[in-house]
């Protein structure tokens, strides 16, 4: 049984915490937030303790944290969980910018400590099923990867000025994907964009709607697609092409209820975000870290992972500011 | 907070206790089973204790018991419970013979208890998602459902000589949609069958193939058609055509991935069984029962609903004896 | 190269015509149509000559007759074909009245002459692929099949009376698809229905909603579900489930376009009706028909087929009036 | 009635004769073709006469020319038969070469005669269906089009060799959809790509994978990705998001067979190749054609339509090899 501290009481959070109580081998020991009614609230629910991130590092019956706090508080937490020998699960991104996030890597890395990066997309059930056919060879080498990723509705600005941008906010997931799924390293990241419909994104900086084209050493191909708006709601699909075959993940659907009439024949819409998408998903990562962390096995993620994905956000926001392909 | 007895710690009895366990309204206490070392394993792993039937209905700390053990204790365990004034919650069948099953209806209703049967389709995200629109009217009223109802393969010989015969063991749930869905009372039922490919089933007095045609008194029709050997898995599928349009449910998969070669487009076959099938609505299906407990709403299922899908399975064994169609 | 008369200037007709006058081992020679007019446009677009039966029939230079006129000259244009010793095209049905249809059967095969039955859903390419996959083994053997076959809209009430009944008028296909695909002899039909939503039709002893089932010697099962009414459209499936598999014919859509939007996602609904659905359907049975008459291969269909479904309507009739299974 | 010249009796030619000879409003009079044997057998099997180029120019009752020879002989038939006065409907390319087909284009608007060119893409009732309804309003304004093309497998090296690349000879297609969907004017191209798994390509000059970006000047954006070789065959999809929806095309099939069996659910690989997937389009565009020179209406296609696309083939091919964005 190992015991946990959640950083964060917030949204995600909640989620990891519920699923670290509902974990047989895991136990949800303390529920730390800087915001206490949402701790209070957490712990009671799930039959935790609210104590400060001092208390929670300082107990050494602590065998892992999960940090799920906001953005701007993962790196520093990574690094004192590092120091006190913690196992850490962090939630994407390690941090906005690609230096403290390396220090971060290095300090895990010198501490000896496993540090998971939160690519909870890495568990979906229709991911990790295509994964492990293309892994088999049933479409033999991938050639080429073409990502859509779309939200339904953009977030406030307020929400946007300080979550880096498009790249790191939203596609940060995406860069993760093509590295999970076309394997290699990226020799040229190109990427354009916009914010039709969305004046105040402009003005704070962001865009809307982006394209990015990555191409790896080996000559593989990726196109991502995004836009902050799909009015139909949460559009996670990719589609890998390979020498013998395509495989596609489609988008899952609340129920599989077809409706004919005059007007035509409607079936559901996605799922409508990320919670409900990746529900799934969420518990799975978890599961992974506490049985990897009892089994001694190979984590699906780690934080280069995290530095890697940051560093393809870092070119594309680069390239949409230059207007050309970046090298590396 | 209810505190509940579990009777069975088989299969279901597991799927049951388990729910019951991380329900936040219910509190699992006991866990009975004449086979002991099964009712120790359950009980310690959620945290129960083992007791007799006559220590669970004596505590009247126990507010609500949950029948999941044998068929063939269903209807003792229903009268002790309902004597004991008892929520009750048990699996279908009631009883194999309907008179008992009658008889138990009775006792339920004399004691004033509540008693729900476990139709869990009834409570299956895409299922409740087509009664819901149907009762919004979209499509019309409706006249016509047809149910495709198959296994992927038969239980063995040993369970199906003792299961009743197809129409009680496996057309039950089928029985029940018909009642849920087109509402009206059956004014005929017509069936017939046999046994390809299964001489074994045949001899123990069975089949594997039938299908059923059930008129009701307004005029609406049903089919229902089954096998128990499908290759490609659970087909749990049904339509309704309306005046004004049709609903469908299909399958559920267990991935979104389609994989398309030089052999075809391929998608995942159906969730294997009814344990993953209907993992969700076996969940809702208790969770309904604890809520409105507490509400004091109406129960979605009653011990009549039991009653009247069994009615319709002696009908369609007669009429699949007497190869003409059976009037009410 | 064949030199063809079509009896018959109306809706099917026209169809036939241009197939015959697009086909390049025939040619199209006349038209007859007791309506001048129909006849006149007819040929004068097809360029072909407006000529009388007798002169038609008495033309030694005409190889085959295309008979699409009104089902109640069928009969007689069939008698008076076969004594001039042409190869006969018959749309279905041979004549409403069984008996007059052996009689025809018998004359058919006392001259000598071919004589095809316009059951034109064996040429339809989704079916014929069905087909050909299930006389492949590819799902093993045939034990159940499912079709349902819906009209967007009743016919009005004056053709309703002169139809035959819903049997004869629109299953008589169904009761082919049945023979071509499971292959065995009836044993026991059973059928009920109703006219909800068209008293009407009831007024004119017609029923709008029907559904029937077949059992045959072997143990095979067919049930068919219709509805002179679909909100949707016109709806063609069918599926057969048999010992290693199942094969289902979907519906065909005017375009392969679905949209996606706040509502929900939308495809086209199926082909609007039998002439859109079955355009290539009808070229390919006159060109299997005129192919075949040049091979000297086998027919797909026959008048023997004809004759067998139309006994099977008869059945169902009898058992809808009667409530009760007819056996064979 | 519009007595019509074919230019070429090869697979494409074949193709567009068949279609002039079966239009009601069309005549095929004259078959051209430098290959005497090709021209006598198209011209004998479609009652047209075999005669040259200028004998067919030459003949005051020919009202258009349907340009359908090998590439390299386009222009110059392009330039004759304008000077000549005639309708031209010419196969895409004008040219390879970009200032040669502004020539051409000069050439048409000085003579004022009409030139269509061949993409018939527009004219396929799926494409033709999105764009309705794109126009029609019912997702909003256009953001963004993805656009997947791929060929079952890759041509001869000879032919490669000859056709301008892979931009002019395959994506010329997708490149005017990006101007037929989008309607905006590009800004900028980007593309990049490989020949993975074929050498021999790539020692001809060419490449068998591409991926392009364009981006128009109102901010909207364009995805095209493309393979010569998909194993599961030829795949022609695309998708434009919009302010308020999306619409997507999907491909399409030989049959609505869907097998279902122990290793999966299956359904056909879309049609073979461009021949079968296209074959009512090109009936439709030559439709369209003579219709438009009758009707006095608006040509889908100009020759300027074709001049466009290939400025874009142009900028892909430079953005191909100086790994650089081009600006316009």
């Amino acid at each position: 049984m190992i015991e946990v501290a959640v950083f964060g009481a917030g949204r995600i959070g909640k989620i990891h915490a519920a699923n670290v109580a509902r974990h047989p081998q895991a136990k949800l020991k303390y529920v730390v937030d800087t915001h206490a009614p949402s701790a209070e609230a957490l712990a009671d629910e799930l039959g935790a303790k609210v104590v400060s991130v001092e208390e929670a590092l300082n107990d050494p019956a602590i065998g892992a944290v999960v940090i799920g706090s906001s953005t701007d508080t993962h790196a520093d937490l990574i690094l004192r969980s590092a120091a006190a020998g913690k196992a850490i699960f962090c939630e994407k991104p390690v941090d906005l910018d690609v230096q403290r996030a390396r220090e971060c890597e290095a300090a895990v890395n010198n501490a000896g400590v496993v540090c998971m990066v939160g690519f909870q997309r890495r568990f979906d059930p229709t991911f990790a099923a295509l994964k492990a056919r293309l892994e088999a060879g049933e479409i033999g080498e991938a050639e080429m990867l073409v990502i859509t990723s779309r939200d339904p509705s953009p977030p406030p600005v307020s929400y946007i000025e300080r979550s880096g941008g498009v790249f790191k906010d939203m596609l940060i997931h995406d860069f993760d994907i093509f590295r999970w799924i076309l394997g290699g390293e990226a020799v040229s990241v190109y990427a354009t964009g916009g914010s039709l419909g969305f004046p105040e994104v402009a003005a704070a900086g962001d865009i809307t709607q982006a394209v990015v084209t990555i191409r790896t050493k080996s000559g593989s191909l990726c196109q991502i697609n995004t836009s902050r708006r799909a009015a139909y709601g949460y559009d996670q699909r990719f589609e890998v092409l390979g020498s013998a075959g395509m495989l596609q993940c489609g988008n899952h659907r609340p129920s599989e209820v077809v409706q004919s009439d005059a007007s035509g024949v409607h079936a559901d819409k996605p799922e409508h975000f990320f919670l409900q998408r990746y529900r799934e998903a969420y518990r799975l990562e978890l599961a992974h870290f506490f049985e990897t962390l009892q089994s001694g096995g190979t984590f699906r993620t780690t934080i280069a992972d995290g530095v890697a994905a940051q560093r393809l956000a870092d070119a594309a926001s680069e390239s949409l500011k230059s207007g050309q392909a970046i090298r590396f």
